[in-house]
């Protein structure tokens, strides 16, 4: 059995744990992904590399973890539940704040660095991309896929929708947009979005 | 006046272009952009540096028009016109027609390879990205905007639509799943999108 440990300890760990998450996202931007080794990491968050290596096993998992904090704190930040849509019964005002605060979290500088780093690597290293999408990406995706299933349920989308390719037709063209700087990035745009997948291109 | 080059001159011109293109590319796929130089890409080529600086004012350029180029060419042996997209009266076909060939251009490795190099470095350098986005991607996207708005002339897109953003609900989810590994892409995902997009989550 581990022992808990003492309040003492505890905090060191966590101040430790924030100066290795603040570390690992500055290098990545700075360097990025290929050079920001576990080494450059402890040096800078001014730990031992054990330290690390006790924690995680290597420098994509320390990464990972450093977003999914990040992500939650500006999730916190800006009001937001980081794990569910909230259901108010109108899925055009739900995916449209939910929208507005994911355009708000994509022009936090804090946030945007980083991201784009790791994108980067994602686009050109398949198995890191491929692991981010499914710790990072496709948790959040799936709460877009359970705001439509809910919304199946009350009749306010197509019964023959699938709710994860659905969820692409709002969610994409703004990470597009962000990633590949395509065009700019709003409030109105998103709803207008927001407004085109539920209602369709064609007349009704 | 320039003098129009003996025929043997000009054989020798294409044949020293097609090779600084094929240098060009396969180098941002071994080494990534920042170390494509233009030294690089002469030396692969088997030409003098002069004879790239003749052409292009830097490499940028230089990837640039080799990427033209390759797109023309996937375009044409796809039996595509590379500058339309065909208007048969029937958006909803047109759309599945030109969505599909783009699937399977994005498939194949040639291309493949090359422009998630390039995806890569234009996610991180932003400069770089907005160049190519203008010079290659945008002009893809406005044979969209064209078939879209001739779509609204004949009453089969809501006329208070922006052609411009209906495109990316469409074109950016096929683009994130392929650039970011997010899912599968096939003949049948992108119809889905056609229908999505046209007809609207929302039942009718």
């Amino acid at each position: 059995m581990v022992k808990k440990p003492a309040p003492d300890a505890s905090r060191r760990s966590e101040r430790s744990r924030r100066a290795i998450y603040a570390a690992a996202l500055a290098l990545v931007v700075e360097v990025g992904y290929p050079k920001t080794t576990v080494e450059a990491i402890a040096a800078r968050a001014g730990v031992g590399k054990q330290t690390i290596y006790r924690w995680w096993p290597a420098k994509a998992d320390v990464l990972l973890e450093a977003f999914l904090d990040l992500a939650e704190q500006a999730a916190r930040e800006l009001g937001q539940e980081p794990y569910a849509i909230p259901d108010t019964g109108d899925l055009a005002a739900d995916l449209r704040a939910v929208l507005r605060a994911t355009v708000d979290e994509l022009l936090d500088p804090r946030f945007e660095a980083p991201s784009r780093a790791l994108a980067a690597e994602g686009v050109v290293n398949e198995q890191l991309g491929r692991e981010f999408v499914a710790k990072l990406l496709e948790p959040q995706l799936q709460l877009y896929v359970d705001r439509l299933r809910s919304a199946q349920d009350a009749g306010h989308v197509r019964a023959d929708v699938d709710p994860r390719i659905a969820l692409e037709l709002f969610v994409s063209p703004l990470a597009q947009r962000w990633l590949q700087h395509t065009g700019p990035i709003s409030h109105a745009y998103t709803d207008t979005l927001v407004d085109y997948a539920l209602n369709g291109l064609a007349p009704r």
